[in-house]
C-alpha cells in the first residue's frame, strides 16, 4: 500500500497557495466536533460562533476546552468570555447545521448571530448566557483557565461544565449520550458537514482478552 | 422542544458513579477525531496509542496538539515525545479501528503495540518514528511546545507537522484530503466507532449573502 503514497515535505507545506495550505493541514486531524459556543458582553449583545476545536480535557472536575485565533471570527467569543466568565456550548445536529455555518460570517459585535443566521436564544435556569434552542445536547460552562499559546499565538480556553441540559431520551444507562439518535454532525477541513453512522462500540480493552463488540 | 430537556447540574455529576461520569463527560464535546501517535524510546522500543484529542492549532505554521493524562495508557506516548522530539500521527479507518482501539490496553513499554494489536510499522524517508502502513493519511511531527494545564495536570503537547504521507488519490484539488473516500472513522463517548456519511460542503460564510453548497 505505501509505495503509492504522495510525500509532502515542510518546504511543500510552506510553498502552499494560503487557501490551499488552509484546508489542507485542517484535513490532518481528521473528523472535528462542531458545536455553537453562545456568549454575551457586558453590554447584553449576544453572540453565537461554529468551533471545531472543542476537546474534551478531563472529567473529574468535567473540563472542556477551546483553541481560538485573537483575530478571527470567534474573537467577541473570546472577548465575550473573558468579560463575563462564562459560555454555553451547544452540539450542532443535521437540522440547523447551515445556520451554525452561517454563524463563521464577520458580523459586528453589535449584531447578533442568533438572530442573523436563524437561531433562537433560550435562557435556562437563570443563567446569564443564552442558549441554543434548537441543539439537542447543551452546556453551560464556567472559565477556568486561558492558555497563550507561544508557537503562533492562539488561545486555549478551558472551562469547567457546571450545568448540561439534554433531551432526556438521548441519555443512555451508561452515561454515553447517544449523538447518532441526535443527529450530532460531524466536520471535516473547514467546510464539510458529515452525518457518522455507527460502525460498533467496542468493550474496554486488555491486553490479556480480546475486544469485543458490546 | 426545551421543555422536555433534562436538567443536570453540578451537584449531580459530581455524584455521578465514576464510570458513568467518564461516559457522560466524554459525549458533551460530541464526535471525536480518532488518530494512533506513534512514538519510539530511547532504546528504540516502539509504541503505539489511540487518541481521540487531536485538534488543529494552526496552519501557518502546521500545528497539531493533543491532551494526555500523566498516568493514562498513553503516558509511554509523552514520555517517549519528550525523549525524541518527534512522534507520528495516524488516522484510524474503518478497516483496523478494533486494532487502534486495543492499543488502549495497559501493555508494558518494552512490549510494542504495533505487533501486540496486529498492526505494521513502517518507517518512511529516513524519519526515525514508525508510522502505521495500514493509516490512509499520516504525517510525521516535531515537538514545539508542551504545556502544562494547571487545572487538572493534564499535558497539551503541540507538534509542527513536517512531512505528510498519504494515499494521493485521497487528495482534492482544493487541498482537502478526501476523509470520507479515506474512509476514515470518527469516536464517540470512549468507546464509539462510527463512519460518517457527506451531508454538504458549505460556502465561505459572508455577512451580505447566505451560504451555497459548494
Amino acid at each position: 500500500m505505501s509505495k503509492e503514497f504522495k510525500h509532502i515535505s515542510t518546504r511543500e507545506i510552506e510553498e502552499m497557495e494560503k487557501r490551499y495550505r488552509v484546508n489542507f493541514i485542517n484535513s490532518l486531524p481528521g473528523f472535528k466536533s462542531l458545536n455553537l459556543i453562545g456568549t454575551v458582553n457586558r453590554k447584553g449583545d449576544t453572540n453565537l460562533s461554529i468551533v471545531s476545536t472543542v476537546t474534551h480535557f478531563g472529567s473529574n472536575p468535567p473540563l472542556i476546552g477551546y483553541i481560538s485565533r485573537p483575530e478571527s471570527p470567534e474573537r467577541h467569543t473570546l472577548s465575550n468570555i473573558l468579560e463575563t466568565g462564562s459560555y454555553t456550548i451547544n452540539q450542532v445536529s443535521e437540522s440547523f447545521f447551515k445556520e451554525a455555518h452561517q454563524t463563521s460570517a464577520r458580523y459586528p459585535a453589535e449584531i447578533s448571530e442568533f438572530e442573523s443566521v436563524g437561531l433562537t436564544p433560550v435562557w435556562r435556569k437563570g443563567l446569564p448566557i443564552p442558549f441554543v434552542a434548537e441543539s439537542a445536547v447543551t452546556m453551560h460552562l464556567s472559565l477556568v483557565e486561558k492558555v497563550d499559546i507561544q508557537s503562533n499565538g492562539t488561545v486555549l480556553t478551558i472551562g469547567q461544565v457546571t450545568d448540561v441540559f439534554l433531551d432526556h431520551t438521548h441519555l443512555m444507562d451508561d452515561g454515553n449520550i447517544d449523538l447518532e439518535v441526535a443527529r450530532i454532525v460531524t466536520g471535516a477541513g473547514l467546510d464539510g458537514y458529515f452525518l457518522p453512522q455507527k460502525l460498533a462500540r467496542l468493550s474496554y480493552a486488555k491486553t490479556d482478552r480480546p475486544i469485543s463488540e458490546i
